[in-house]
């Protein structure tokens, strides 16, 4: 079966349930990545899961805290892959890059945690790596944040403007809904 | 002399003056960028100069085009390095990290044009790169853009919100009279 389209989940895991990240926007991603998934696995299409991890114990990443887990809503099954990174870039420091190259993938479709960061470089690099990258706008999820000056901006801000900046440069920007109307025609 | 900090200038081109690009932030980015160059150079410490270029012969980047040529206030001199790409980051396709690997360099300040697009991405790999990252906000630039839905975003909102993205997660985001006092220390 040529399987020539990948989903790539990122960091969707108990660490980001933590009280420490404050208020997120879209709290519906997890079910929109659960009914993308369910969509690859009928299609046996391939499912990458990326999970972060950390060496610092006090970390909600490091592997024996109980944040390091991948939430049930969207755990990986038998053979499907699993890649840990470091950094926000699922593509440095793994073997992502040839891990799509070698299934022949020229087509990435990206959701996962969180917006700007780990979502957005992830994106930024599957664009400018070459593959035909889609970002589900729905199926991430961001947190407010503080900038350099302490001005703080709130979740849907950082997310709607982190998806502007992605939109045609880097991606085409779908919701769930779009994308499974778009892979399944 | 020990060179670990380099400087680096992206895609300050006569490209971006084009009227297509729309109403832009902060016009003092290149008035900027050449005072920090200006120190660069009096401490002959390495300036790596990226300049966008385009396969394209109706883009603005295309090497026969005018938009091509770096802008006279930050231009080149003697044997500065002047690494070209083609997409948005300046480490894609490029030997960047290599040429920082190879001259020793554990810090780098990023400038230039545009914050959400190659500035970002290049901000977000090297400081996932492992590089000590500074990124200068008032020596970088936006201009204001549409979203997937067509919702427009000033220039001002994209670059302060993609500033906020970046800080403490991928680098230190300071001014340039910050960056100068900081180093001059």
């Amino acid at each position: 079966m040529v399987k020539k389209k990948a989903l790539i989940i990122i960091d969707v895991q108990k660490a980001f349930d933590d009280k420490k990240w404050g208020e997120r926007n879209n709290l519906n991603a997890e079910d929109n990545i659960s009914k993308i998934l369910k969509l690859w696995r009928e299609k046996e299409w391939l499912v990458i899961h990326i999970q972060h991890t950390s060496d610092n114990p006090s970390s909600v990443f490091y592997p024996k805290n109980e944040g390091f887990a991948i939430k049930e809503i969207v755990e990986p099954v038998d053979a499907e892959v699993i890649i840990t990174k470091k950094v926000n870039s699922s593509f440095i420091g793994t073997n992502l890059e040839g891990s799509l190259r070698g299934n022949e993938i020229t087509t990435v479709v990206i959701t996962g945690l969180t917006t700007p960061h780990c979502v957005s470089t992830t994106t930024r690099m599957s664009g400018n790596l070459g593959f035909d990258t889609y970002l589900i706008s729905d199926a991430t999820a961001a947190f407010g944040m503080k900038d350099q000056n302490d001005t703080f901006y709130d979740a849907e801000t950082i997310h709607n403007i982190s998806l502007a900046t992605l939109h045609n440069e880097f991606a085409t920007i779908l919701t769930t809904e779009q994308l499974i109307n778009h892979f399944i025609k």
